[in-house]
């Protein structure tokens, strides 16, 4: 079922001195910040040679990572994003095995625009999973 | 500098456990759990197509994951691990701009038997960051 790691997301407190941490201090390539109030993050894409890193900082009132950082302060390693086929497919096969889906269990448009869910990370010994539909 | 993301680690209490679930709950494909006793671990490799994500459960008396499961009890996201051609010309990149290498700076021979370190993940925004020379 699991496809390529998608991404790695990094919540960071202040993207900009992460994304420049990125870019001069590791060396990477970095995008430019995208502001994404839909899904309340501010994300810049480090591009690897075979997967990418997405730093995220919240945006707005409602950020699904200000719970997080409000946790972690200095920032951490918030989800891993695996690619998967389809969707509902997997979706249907986790339930079945007694995994459980955030949400209302069906997938939404994710910031690139794709089907997502996301599985509760007690389910998976403490990693937040995010499944994307490629 | 940074170049492909080798691996992805994820701490986890019970390694057959995890094990079974990135199997047969996320159909993956995983490694038989081989014990590294020389770093403290038993590791299972979870191969997707483009990277992987490593399993660790801590062996032994001195686990270099057993603070982190004792503060995390229930697993999480350990570490990232990116591949560089010049380890020795990153470490000297990195401490030439004020980055922290753990231990005393000279790379150890990882859990792959190649040249690796460890950044302070103060520096880094929250996230443990290995480099590996492959």
């Amino acid at each position: 079922m699991l496809g390529r790691i998608n991404h790695i997301a990094l919540a960071v407190p202040d993207i900009a001195t992460a994304s420049r941490a990125y870019h001069e201090t590791l060396g990477a390539v970095v995008s430019a910040p995208q502001a994404l109030p839909e899904h309340g993050v501010t994300v810049v894409f480090v591009e690897l040679p075979n997967s990418k890193v997405e730093l995220l900082e919240p945006l707005g009132d409602a950020s699904p990572i200000a719970a997080f950082l409000a946790k972690n302060p200095d920032g951490g390693m918030h989800h891993i994003c695996y690619e998967v086929a389809d969707i509902l497919a997997a979706r249907n096969h986790l339930v079945a095995t007694g995994a459980r889906v955030l949400g209302n269990g069906e997938p939404k448009i994710g910031a690139h625009g794709k089907p997502v869910l996301f599985l509760h990370p007690k389910d998976f010994f403490g990693t937040l999973i995010e499944l994307e539909q490629v």
